[in-house]
């Protein structure tokens, strides 16, 4: 078994509206950040998991985001897998 | 000027408690993903911006996290700055 992180990235698709993002864009534009044209708002999930090997784990975390983790009408998504860092204890 | 796009990534920070992880965590589980040992949940931000260069867009980019996108308090927040993909038009 190895451990892993799956990092996803959802993100809402380019022709879907982002009233979140709209209001951001407007309330950086109210700080004075004039040069942000387009801010798109979506979330970041971050799984730690076990699995036998990292193509079993990639099939099982793509079926999570199929059944789960993005509404695939309105949203993208897309993952990182990584092995997840290893404490080591000296001494 | 260079056109970027900045795509920061905001999550809570391990000590806070992050009740829309759990009940993600809680959900794969029901679905039979009993593999994930943990879930966070944080925003991912897509910000598109022209800058003069990297690194006064880094430095922009780092205030508007500092005023805005973060709850330092409470959040960590991490960003990468990228060109924006340029069109060609062939032909």
């Amino acid at each position: 078994m190895v451990k892993l992180i799956a990092r996803v990235i959802v993100t809402p698709k380019p022709v879907v509206n982002d009233p979140q993002g709209n209001t951001v864009k407007a309330g950086l534009h109210r700080l004075g950040f004039a040069e942000v044209a387009d801010v798109r708002i979506g979330k970041y999930i971050e799984l730690q998991l076990e699995a036998d090997d990292e193509v079993g784990a990639r099939r099982r975390v793509a079926e999570m985001c199929q059944k789960l983790l993005a509404n695939h009408v309105i949203e993208d998504v897309r993952f990182l897998l990584d092995e997840a860092e290893t404490k080591v204890t000296s001494g």
